[in-house]
């Protein structure tokens, strides 16, 4: 009543006082309810729910009491309003209504079936945020997080096999999706319920493309509680991480393809076009991002006469690691890259060079700080997909549409697992087993990034139904997928409770007798990546960490006035002490395996070596029962979680 | 090239590809220079500018080249458009442009001398991002950092004080400031350069409290390097975090304050009716930011016999520390109190309650993060200010009204600190002294706060003056008085390099010998304190943490069972450490002084008290030296700052 009184509007009067809050409060309350949940089923070890699914189901419940409780509060604005003098919509419209003028900002176009669903609630409209927060706040600290957390060793040990489920599994993929969904969608228009002009080929790929991003979130950690078998682990969290780059550079890709004439004939120039880019946006990316970690590691290295080091002030550091990590997306982005796939990479080389110079107190800062975005930015994502079926306005359910989705995805998903399986096999030492095989088919989950894709274009009617579809596929593979994964272990038989450095055990121990394992993991490897190895050992660490020989001893005799220059004091001290720099995050053995200057390490080495990777490892997993089946009092990334397996 | 082949809009593909990435790259570039610069100066022990200075000076600079050098890219956009049929602004307009509805949202007024000022740069206008961002993001983890941080002990030492600032000093600054700007409008009117109806008493007095919102930010933080006298440090921060919840309080009773009639003449009902609703906001705002902070602390200190306790999940508990703290705020906000006032004393709480039953782990996660949190919201404030002075739209520079506040905000401040510090001195044992008082009105430093109240609402011309002439203030003052900082303290020969346990010591000392300091302390705080202390102490600590004596000793027979099943197992065998639970973050010595246990202790008591608090914030503090005007290394807030002072 009060409010009434004055002569602005009520609005005006609401976004003074309260603007945003209610909607941030909602978004609170889920989590905080998803935390509760997460809290009780870890209690309980109760695995059939992941978290994901818990924060989707409870997004879902909120937007169905939103969308049904809350009244449309704004009756006006359904009304569509005709401006004969505006030829385009620009971003900043000044209406002058009855002698005032007032600014309005472009928000989108509405197809004209869903203009009478914008029946003007005010909540409802609050609540689907702008998908321009997804990618640029919401996702970075996910994806820098997987690189940050890489476990390298296990991860460089399958790297071919990883590129090639990535970048060409994710092709296949992508391709068979965008082949049934064409052919869904010819039969659509053939029953009269899509025009032609609606729904080109490139539109099923682009589709098909989106859905090709897997999530590894909700398996990987019921994997990681689990301490599922390491190969078949390190498999699903190269593949998934590498994928959601391959995607998004794909569905970029395809958006900018566009053949000159017939939108559905085969244009070659532009296909190469697109390929040009995607190789282009891809390597652009890979670039943009190891050169801002490149960047991190370098001030966070130097030591200029003038200046105190920046490790003393561990703050700083930290604010400079996380600004320079979030500008390498950042910058893609403007830059028309990736920022995916920069800040993917980012973290992969923060990871392996700057972690190296921080300060004790950063170090464990850094990690603090990305597990924990991390954490909260995975459960905001989660909720506002449960949200979102109900908030989000443009819905377009399409039976035909979402049943041939179904099927292409699975399809795709096994046409892309099971061929690459067989030709990977040819070439491996370990074999993929029959029901890893089966594990990984199964562990196709599609999360975040597919929805972050499609929620980022929904402005035709084709790219609304391609949303609504890949929101149901969302929900559908977390739920029953993520939720099926433990019941599919054990039916399976798949190893689990494996201490993830026994096979590394074993290894350093027949090390001892004999040097062969050690050729064997060698002759795995790809001889670009020893070259890569030997080159990074020598020149790349001596210049940006404290690691590694000075590079007074690596450069040639004429680079030595240089060498000297770029060589930390420490570098020369801390000679012995080498080894323990390339145990990063999580240590890896490369530099027991891939050390150029020791071609046939002694015995005594090679147990040396090992035995510290798993004494820091133990340090940094704090293991207290040494795998098998039993009970284990796991710390890993500071949640401890008792489980037992029956 | 490629882009405007498609027939959707060029903005729509703009918008796809790097929508906001722009803008948040330029905020992170802002604030990398400003953390290197950070480093710079604290090498260099450089104080005349502070980072707050240095992040204000940056944005200026890069709001001056946005302005300048980024083109007008919309030139449509500052035509202003008739639309006959609409009666009133609604918040979603859809409009019919050449056959396709498209979809716009409100965002606010314009002045019409304000419309050719809105030159369609697209880019200045996405860098004035939602006043809501502000309130609802970037205050809350500054605010709930000065509670979560607060010296407690010399806090309620200076109490008494501290309130009278707060309240009574904020009060006069606010109408000192109101009758002076009055007096100035009244000018203006009268040379004609202002309306009549466009600057009521109210808008005055609304300026007026804005305006007395002071900011202790670059001060204190100097004061924190320097040392400077602990009493001094107290009385400033105590006064600035509770002023700034005074001021906003004060700054939604005016904005409600609506005489019915004549919005000049003085209505005697609605005054009540304002100082009815700040009284009523204010307690409200207390109890909800308090209530949310109890149920943090009781579901953390909750055993319940079939969960695992919550501590040893320190990822959720960190999560439902932070959720629940937030949501203390935006839950006031949203029903229509102040939130800042909320998370403040959520803040306090917390500290008090909660942090006791946090795991060690959660106990560092919650310090730094928090610490992260406020150290980027600070400096992404200030860089926001300095871009504003270029960015945003709708300045009103008025030389006239700004000298006048210039004036007003100065002599406000007298009338503020020299009447009740004389006051004051008629109660106070130990005086302030002269040279204090210099200080404080020295360090009336405006700042994020008042920009905050004044960008939240720049709808009307006269809002719009007043948020150019705050702004104005701001710069000013931090540049000149936070610059002048350290001159000053010389100049008014202020002790420095004090060890804030100094006075503690000696007292424990004294305390040895006689008792008598002991009862002077206990005389200078106010009796209710000592009431609540008590209360505090026999039932709410044991109730909601694992501290205090347990519960089956402190309440009467019959609540035994009731006492049972509340207390904590570990109450019984921690009783002897009770002392201990007290010295939260900053440990306070009120255990000792308030015991109502134990009037009067044995000298063996105090000493033990003492020295017990005294080595705990060493600990905390990581003090080398023992005080005095020696070398320091210290490393509070985990930022080690060098330190000599000649």
């Amino acid at each position: 009543m009060e409010k009434l009184k004055k002569h602005v509007s009520v609005k005006d009067e609401d976004q003074f006082y309260h603007q945003g809050a209610v909607e941030l409060l909602v978004f609170n309350f889920l989590l905080i309810l998803t935390i509760l949940t997460i809290w009780l089923f870890k209690t309980h070890r109760f695995r059939f729910l992941h978290e994901t699914g818990g924060a989707m189901l409870y997004g879902l419940v909120m937007g169905l009491i939103i969308r049904y409780v809350t009244k449309a509060s704004d009756v006006e604005s359904g009304t569509v309003y005709e401006c004969e003098k505006l030829k385009s919509g620009p971003s900043t419209l000044l209406l002058n209504i009855t002698n005032q003028v007032y600014e309005y900002q472009y928000k989108g176009e509405i197809n004209h079936h869903n203009v009478n669903g914008h029946q003007g609630n005010a909540m409802l409209q609050k609540m689907t945020f702008d998908p321009s927060i997804f990618f640029n706040i919401l996702l970075p600290p996910i994806i820098f997080h997987a690189g940050y957390s890489l476990k390298k060793r296990h991860f460089f040990r399958n790297l071919g096999s990883i590129l090639t489920y990535a970048f060409l599994g994710t092709a296949i993929s992508c391709v068979v999706i965008g082949l049934i969904m064409y052919g869904f969608v010819k039969a659509m228009v053939h029953t009269g319920q899509l025009q032609q002009w609606e729904f080109h080929f490139t539109d099923c790929l682009f589709f098909g493309s989106l859905m090709s991003a897997t999530d590894p979130v909700t398996v990987l950690a019921i994997f990681h509680e689990l301490h599922v078998d390491t190969n078949l682990y390190t498999l699903l969290f190269g593949e998934s991480v590498l994928n959601d780059a391959v995607a998004i550079v794909l569905t970029y890709s395809i958006t900018i393809y566009s053949p000159k004439e017939n939108p559905n004939a085969f244009d070659a120039a532009a296909f190469f076009q697109s390929v040009g880019n995607f190789l282009g946006i891809f390597a652009g990316s890979f670039a943009m991002g190891s050169s801002y970690a490149v960047v991190t590691a370098l001030i966070s290295f130097m030591h200029l006469t003038k200046f105190t080091k920046l490790c003393e002030f561990p703050m700083l550091e930290t604010g400079l690691f996380f600004l320079l990590s979030w500008s390498a997306f950042l910058s893609a982005e403007a830059a028309g890259l990736t920022g995916i796939v920069a800040v993917l990479f980012c973290g992969v080389t923060q990871a392996h060079y700057t972690y190296n110079n921080l300060s004790q107190d950063s170090k464990l800062r850094t990690k603090q700080l990305f597990e924990f975005m991390n954490f909260l930015a995975e459960n905001v994502i989660f909720c506002y997909m449960g949200l979102a079926l109900f908030t989000f306005q443009n819905h377009i359910f399409n039976p035909l549409f979402i049943f041939g989705a179904f099927v292409a995805v699975f399809v795709a998903r096994a046409c892309n697992i099971y061929p690459l399986s067989f030709l990977l096999n040819l070439g491996r030492k370990q074999k993929i087993p029959r029901n890893f095989q089966h594990m990984m088919m199964f562990s196709g989950l599609r999360g975040a990034i597919a929805f972050a894709l499609a929620i980022r274009d929904t402005d035709s009617q084709s790219k609304q139904m391609v949303f609504t579809t890949a929101l149901l596929i969302v929900f559908f593979t977390v739920w029953v997928f993520g939720g099926g994964t433990t019941p599919m272990l054990t039916w399976l038989q798949i190893r689990v409770g494996v201490d993830p450095d026994e096979d590394l055990k074993a290894q350093a121990a027949s090390q001892s007798a004999s040097n062969l394992d050690k050729n064997t993991t060698k002759a795995e490897s790809a001889w670009l990546f020893r070259i890569w190895y030997g080159f990074d050992h020598k020149y790349l660490k001596p210049i940006l960490t404290h690691a590694g020989p000075p590079l007074t001893t690596t450069l040639p005799d004429w680079c030595h006035p240089i060498a000297r220059l770029l060589t930390s004091p420490r570098a020369y001290g801390d000679q012995l002490k080498d080894g323990d720099t390339d145990y990063i995050i999580n240590n890896d053995e490369l530099t027991e395996n891939y050390e150029p200057s020791a071609h046939i390490p002694t015995p005594a080495q090679g147990n040396t070596g090992s035995t510290q990777a798993t004494g820091k490892e133990d340090i940094h997993e704090g293991d207290l029962g040494l795998g098998g089946y039993k009970l284990q009092l796991q710390r890993t990334a500071g949640q401890p979680q008792m489980h037992s397996l029956a």
